[in-house]
């Protein structure tokens, strides 16, 4: 397939640095940093009845990734909001309303080659709105498959998983091992066999009714959708621990989980072809997913002061 | 200083997939997985006389970073060698004649959001030309001054700091601790205190006659001037150890340099602001500095079978 076609299909509307424009016409200089280095930070939502979900926090998060990079948005966070929503607008415009999946970056910008961040005086920014596709429903009704793979997460001293960057390659090869093994995602171990996360989302398992996530210090993102979880759980009277899990204890959990911005809470039924609990999403998970739905729906009215 | 005054500085030919263009036309698009995720790899080098020095190599090492990424390059290493040199024709028609620095990155290329490589059925080639600078003469006189930083080099098992990619965060995190320390560059150890490597360069160090460089299992480039270093001190009766190599041995070594395809062998004079030896650059590393040029000519003579 041609790039030429590719482009016609996707539909899609940027805003780069502020400019709105079709996705045909949004290119960035090869000497961008973000391209020569994948030097940028990014956050990826969607919008939930037309509103960004959690859209605060992200950008919150966007510039707290930025910081640990001395990397310095020239937009505050309410500029960026409003070129948010500018850019939501635009597409609403031309293709018609519906909910989307909104992707921005703050690359550190354009410059000669090297390290030294003043070569680089402007950082840029690009706001990529497309129509949101959610997981296919049967993902959702029989649960994923995932794979223990050999590549480990990133070490936090390497480049902490917590910067949210556009240095991917290390979730990239997890998930190329992870579809050599026909599994849907990778599950990746830290460099001490403890788990971590999936490539794009967090992980949970359940053991009589008490849920389990591996610790930030474990070295991963410390996900929106994986604290709302542990609120919302929380608040239901569930134990929730934050700690060291091991392979042993994927293999022989009851339920598992995993969760992230795009997918909410998504249910994983086999690991490594191997059967977790009943191999069906467990009671535990689809009463969670059942709850996350109306929490969902609580924290955008609390967000934006609206009935939905 | 905005980035269209910075665009008129860089004097830069620009080739991408087969179309020459200056700098400013020079774009790709923004979903390009290079941008995205820095899903790319690349190699950087110079021409030496005009001719692309050890360009064979380069494209060697460009193609088995790819094969490890799974990432296929449209252009034979053949068809590659001819866009580079029709990249340096060009350049030398609009700027003249200079010797120029070469950057060629591969791309995961145009392609909708995600890790599935299918997304993006045509790599992006990219070949950079700019003129060729130097590190100034008193670096190579005085020696650098190099700093042991916190940020730990990349995990092999996590990504192979063996594969040139576009993900170097790593490397640059550690560059602007060294800059905090108002070193010029960084020296990096693996997560077990061993010394790898700098930023971008292998490292060499000298005690009582005898070479050490950090070895490849250590988790490291496999430079090819560092290999060239190697081959030529052996030729000339040095004993060469790869091995490991802790930071005491570098801060007790007599001499010590900084090797790359740009930089040639650069002395390294201090660590962490103390003197390494004399604290000037010692005569070993100053008998190899007279061997290299000697040996880049000879070799230069045999990959292109002139006489310069």
């Amino acid at each position: 397939m041609r790039p030429r076609q590719i482009t016609r299909r996707i539909k899609c509307i940027v805003n780069i640095d502020g400019r709105l424009m079709p996705l045909r016409q949004a290119k960035i200089s090869v000497l961008d940093h973000g391209f020569l280095y994948g030097d940028s930070v990014y956050e990826t939502f969607r919008t939930i009845s037309g509103y960004p979900f959690q859209l605060k926090a992200h950008l919150d998060r966007l510039f707290r990734s930025a910081k640990q990079l001395q990397l310095k948005p020239l937009y505050s966070k309410k500029q960026m909001s409003v070129q948010i929503l500018k850019t939501v607008m635009a597409y609403w415009k031309q293709y018609g309303r519906t909910d989307l999946y909104i992707r921005v970056i703050v690359s550190r910008g354009y410059g000669d080659i090297g390290f030294d961040p003043t070569l680089c005086p402007r950082p840029t920014l690009v706001i990529l709105t497309k129509k949101f596709i959610a997981a296919p429903q049967t993902y959702y009704q029989r649960g994923i498959h995932v794979a223990l793979v050999p590549t480990i997460r990133n070490n936090p001293k390497s480049i902490d998983p917590n910067i949210k960057s556009g240095n991917y390659l290390n979730n990239i090869l997890a998930y190329q091992e992870a579809r050599k093994r026909n599994a849907d995602d990778a599950i990746m171990q830290n460099y001490k066999g403890h788990l971590t996360e999936g490539t794009t989302s967090n992980l949970f398992i359940i053991k009589k009714g008490v849920l389990f996530t591996p610790a930030i210090k474990c070295g991963l993102l410390k996900g929106l959708t994986r604290t709302l979880i542990i609120q919302m759980a929380k608040a239901e009277r569930f134990t929730v621990r934050q700690t060291i899990i091991r392979k042993n204890q994927l293999f022989h959990a009851d339920e598992c989980f995993i969760s992230g911005s795009l997918k909410s809470i998504l249910p994983v039924t086999r690991c490594n072809s191997k059967k977790i609990g009943s191999g069906r999403p467990g009671p535990v998970t689809l009463t969670l997913m059942q709850l996350f739905k109306k929490a969902v729906q609580q924290s955008v009215r609390e967000e934006y002061c609206i009935d939905i």
